[in-house]
């Protein structure tokens, strides 16, 4: 750390790089916890140096299909791992569980999820009585939702996971293939400053709201979830009745049901915190660990 | 083949062990079927023989406490794996995720299961419309028990069940450290027929309707369930309410409920089929390929 502190040289992502894969540390681990797409740009060159990856960084599985599948091909051949099991669902056992499934020859026939924390907790907290704009507010100011909470509420995050979840399954699909239901409106997107967001929030409360009377005069409750299913991958806001295992979600939890043809008749269920440092940082680490005992 | 069906040998297990253990085969993968106490007892020599164990035989590791702990042992000091996800839950991910969390430093605080499809399958068809004698025997009829249900009833499998996983957390208990709750009417235990079992049951119809009742009138419902917590493992029938995620459990599922220091808020959910042989091979196969990356 002095000899950090007192470099002379600025810090600088490309030389950390370049460093990193001179001092050539084949059989090392490299773990990105960022959510950065310039970071994501290295991965290809740090597998190819035979360093394994660990990371909770979505940005390289949800680029282009071409370099998803490169990325996992330049793995293989070097004999390195690149496991990104916080990618969905953060702690929760995701996409091992799938690959498991799938590399045991079983057939995934239908996934469906609520796989943001954030939007489970602004549509459980909706119950009628306060304005949509309001929770979304609360949601902020308890640090739920990103600092501009519309990037939550554009539905691209989850519809990241989804396409992840899609690739994981055999679907050779491309983020602009995921069809995304954003809940901002329109008049709402664009440049503006986020106080400015939620004074033209306002005035789509009614819209909300009416969404929340149709459904819970069925006795159902909105819920923003991702399906996919017949080659396809859609991420939505839908309304589920008591009977649906997405009824009774709470919190902020995330929940993964995989219909397989093994779990046909009744699906397999995944439930839990999908979000938030200490979780998403154990399966970061049990990732690691994973690794050694690949190696040891 | 042609081989087997013209040897002169008779079939043998020790013999089979034997030559198995002369032939020397490191880095192969011995894979137990079974529900052999027989073939568990020579589990020591195979894993000492540099050989990893792949199995959903409960015997093992329901066996005394000291086997148990050298049987890992010895396959950690020969390098070798001893995997056994489908002792619990069949190819759900019980075993791999809680050593993922505890192997990355989380602690178990409680586990609550519902282990057995069998009786899952008994108290969610008991409705207060049948006696429970009729659906005893409708499970039998439909192959979902053992030949003698009292198998099933008597607790046992879900208290090996609940040793195994007390023991994966760290927990040095024996199986009559189990608190097991026995479904068997004392009246009915003991050497008897199936037959004669079942005309003695009868007798005991308005004891099972009474316990459905009294849960029924609370708007409650009856589940065989393990719970391990403090250091202790018990196993009985209980009766849960509607917020509990055990109540809307439906036909043959397992569940597993995971709380942790991570997961403290709130648990992590394993949910689906946890029996059978399609869902059980699946898992003894995922072992069996885990073993293959992880020697690769």
């Amino acid at each position: 750390i002095d000899l950090l502190l007192n470099s002379k040289q600025a810090m600088s992502m490309s030389a950390y790089f370049e460093n990193m894969l001179v001092l050539n540390m084949s059989n090392s681990i490299f773990v990105d916890c960022t959510s950065s797409e310039e970071v994501a740009g290295y991965y290809e060159r740090i597998l190819a140096s035979n360093i394994s990856i660990v990371t909770p960084n979505k940005k390289a599985n949800s680029g282009s299909y071409s370099s998803y599948q490169k990325l996992k091909a330049t793995a293989s051949k070097r004999g390195v791992r690149f496991l990104y099991e916080t990618n969905v669902g953060a702690g929760l056992p995701v996409i091992n569980t799938l690959n498991d499934l799938l590399i045991s020859g079983d057939k995934a026939l239908r996934i469906e999820a609520v796989l943001s924390g954030t939007l489970n907790f602004i549509f459980s907290s909706f119950n009628g009585n306060r304005k949509f704009s309001e929770i979304v507010k609360e949601a902020k100011e308890k640090g739920f939702t990103e600092p501009d909470p519309r990037d939550d509420l554009n539905g691209m995050d989850v519809a990241r996971k989804a396409l992840i979840l899609s690739r994981e399954i055999g679907l050779q699909l491309e983020l602009s293939d995921v069809q995304v239901e954003n809940l901002v409106p329109e008049e709402c997107r664009g440049e503006m400053s986020v106080e400015e967001f939620f004074t033209r929030l306002e005035n789509f409360n009614s819209h909300y709201s009416g969404l929340f009377d149709k459904a819970n005069g069925k006795g159902e409750k909105l819920r923003y979830m991702a399906v996919i299913e017949n080659g396809r991958a859609r991420v939505s806001l839908a309304s589920v009745g008591a009977n649906h295992p997405f009824f009774s979600l709470a919190g902020s939890d995330n929940i993964i049901l995989l219909t397989t043809e093994r779990y046909k008749e009744r699906p397999m269920v995944i439930r839990g915190p999908g979000a938030g440092a200490e979780v998403t940082a154990a399966g970061v680490f049990a990732d690691i660990i994973r690794i050694g005992n690949y190696t040891n």
